[in-house]
């Protein structure tokens, strides 16, 4: 039996091909691990083990026909519990859709299941994805498979716990403000949140229309190509040629308000990026504060309208801050969401417009290391932040011009917690996006 | 000289051809029009004397040289005042832009220009196109050319009047509920609000971002299609083809409550459309007072965040009726904005669903007659309606959809009112619709 842990998808795939494992062994281990872990790391809030044994046994019997339907056919994996699962418990992370069973599946779901891939589990995630921290009264709080003590993140971070502790090789998530690539980057895994709407979001239970993006984690960003590849018409291994020399947009130094373990991580992704022939320009992005402002209150209404009807029925199961987001957003004026709405269009317009000087833009992931559960406030530089605020300080404007962006490990600090940067692009780059990243997660790996 | 009344666009470029007048004489024509009929009629808000005598000289040199552009060289045409002109005050009808000047033409008057198109004025409207009636304590009420007591409608009247009094062959309008085909219903002109976004509304002074079409109004959907032909990439005279024959969706019964010589009128059209061998079903509408409210927290909420910062500077200068939109505007929550905005997706759905069904939909424009000014509400079946939205009812649920729609003459009443039908079709369907609308003229003209 091969062990899950560490593999890849094309490992994987190789085994199952050579007759050395077969799916229904891949989804015993991968069952096992689940419900092994899931008491302390909450990881899943529900074990699918009658679809897993089911789309793995119809896996094992295609192979055996050499009908196999390719590198995802009988490989695990876990689908956040926002996407609709046909007669599975779909939570959201939430008392109030306890007992929501889907009769359809989301798209995404759906094509996953047609490429052949076995769903074993929903991952646990932040209550309707309303937080970057993970903390859930209802379902439980994910910690961080490298520190117990230690949150995950979110709202993904069943997904990226997962896919850290080895139980699936990839994990579906939603991603408003960074709720993929902030829990890969604390877990230390890849996660990406592709261009908006590149992925179809029909049947994901929505945060918020506006800036929902479907992404994908899993442990590498060849494995994150892999699967972009069979979810979208992207052929996302043919390569895009970059007719200059690298052109690598950073943020001001004066903007990096850095753990000095993150600065490492950070600076590692500079010089190998530096080792590809890279040149780096200064970009200018709009105020945080002024772009943070306009992101929460696009949410906060759009949660609101989506809420409204639960609110009147069941508000009182409802977890205690996304109730507090309710009231902030019942405040809200519908000429201030215009006013944000407008800003986005601005927005967009002038990111395009520094993406015609860099061909792609670093950034930290995430200014700290997975901070300790619990933990309200962390300090950033002189500062004492929310700590959701701070793990989306580097993530979240990039939902609001709808860019793709890849967050990568880049190196682990003196206790092994993970650090990670992130790689964007023009929105519609997706596919340069990921070759990148897979330049440079080889070339980070060897630092 | 030839007069410009009654002629059409053909006609026009064929005495320029000929040589039996000159753009000038055109020009000269037009402007004694428009100066001897604006004590009363109040059409125009600016004569732009001065550039459209440079522009028709332009079009006779190149006349002159052989270099003509086409169909539209030489031809005057006005733009409701809320199309910026480039040094030519454009007030959108309000005291609050008394001395506005832009410093660039809006885009689709920059391409009339390009296609040697004669600006002549700049066409009155109600202020900020916020109403259905054309009542203007800033600029005056423009006046029904056929009865000076009546409205010409908004809020694009000063268009359709300079149409209708044969001032100018043609006019740009903007429709947000109704504001181009309304006062083309009243005046007895062609009235067409394309699929939105066929026409660029960039530097038009917006009314409501999400509803907001240019519009063109002529005497005639031949003469539209000409206009429409030159300002995009539409071959508005190619023919489509229909396979089977004609099915034209109607409203029930009970939904029209009109008066008598708009049943009339509306009779001639299903007549002249059975003519051509067209099979009548009936749709179905979202509720109408639903859809109403659906567009106005739109616009009220949109236009709030537009006039915001003029409102702190300014707000003593606009008018009575659009103060008390603020009002109203300001009481919208971001919620109500944002399931609105939900119900638009849900009724673009369900329009598009209808459009499978049938080819094309028939409407009455109005329910009436061109109403008296100063009226504030009018019969509508057993109801007194306020008027402006008693104009729109038929029209607005159209700009919620996006779809083309022409107001048509199809009659007038014993005292010489000119009454109105409407063709609607799917969106994007905009040379079906036009080309539909040239055959029906023709019938309609015969009955």
């Amino acid at each position: 039996m091969t062990a899950v842990r560490g593999t890849n998808l094309r490992d994987m795939s190789r085994v199952l091909a050579n007759g050395d494992a077969t799916s229904s062994e891949f989804i015993a281990h991968s069952l096992a691990l689940a419900e092994a872990t899931n008491s302390w790391l909450k990881s899943l809030i529900t074990v699918t083990s009658e679809r897993g044994w089911e789309q793995a046994a119809a896996a094992d019997d295609r192979r055996r026909r050499g009908a196999s339907l390719g590198l995802l056919d009988g490989v695990p994996y876990v689908a956040k519990d926002a996407f609709n699962t046909a007669g599975i418990r779909t939570t959201a992370g939430s008392r109030v859709f306890a007992e929501h069973y889907p009769t359809e599946d989301s798209v995404v779901v759906r094509k996953l299941a047609d490429a052949g891939a076995v769903l074993i589990g929903k991952a646990n995630m932040h209550e309707f994805a309303y937080g970057a921290t993970g903390e859930n009264q209802f379902s439980g709080t994910t910690v961080n498979p490298w520190d117990r003590s230690r949150l995950a993140g979110g709202s993904s971070g069943g997904s990226a716990a997962a896919v850290a502790a080895g139980i699936v090789p990839f994990a579906l998530g939603t991603d408003t403000g960074g709720s993929v690539r902030v829990p890969a980057a604390l877990c230390g895994v890849t996660g990406f949140k592709p261009s908006f709407g590149l992925l179809d979001s029909t049947g994901v239970i929505p945060f918020c229309w506006t800036l929902d993006h479907v992404g994908i984690i899993a442990a590498s960003a060849d494995d994150v190509s892999i699967v972009t590849g069979w979810l979208t018409d992207l052929d996302t291994f043919s390569p895009v040629e970059c007719a200059r020399s690298l052109r690598v947009g950073v943020l001001p130094d004066a903007a990096l308000v850095l753990q000095p373990s993150v600065r490492a991580g950070y600076e590692s992704a500079v010089a190998a990026l530096r080792g590809l022939g890279a040149r780096f320009h200064e970009i200018k992005l709009p105020d945080a504060a002024e772009s943070r402002a306009v992101s929460l209150t696009i949410q906060l209404a759009e949660a609101l309208a989506y809420h409204s009807p639960l609110i009147d029925t069941c508000g009182e199961k409802y977890g205690a801050d996304i109730r507090s987001g309710f009231v902030l957003g019942q405040q809200l004026s519908a000429e201030s969401y215009v006013q944000c709405q407008r800003l986005l269009t601005e927005y967009r317009s002038s990111f395009s417009r520094q993406l015609d000087n860099v061909d792609v833009i670093l950034t930290p992931t995430c200014p700290i290391v997975a901070p300790e559960i619990g933990s309200t406030r962390v300090p950033i530089g002189e500062q004492l932040c929310p700590v959701g605020n701070a793990l989306t300080l580097y993530t979240s404007f990039f939902n609001l011009v709808g860019a793709p962006a890849v967050a990568l490990p880049s190196g682990q600090d003196d206790r092994g917690l993970p650090v990670s940067v992130q790689l964007v692009g023009a929105a519609g780059a997706d596919k340069w996006v990921l070759q990148l990243a897979r330049h440079l997660e080889k070339d980070l790996a060897q630092v």
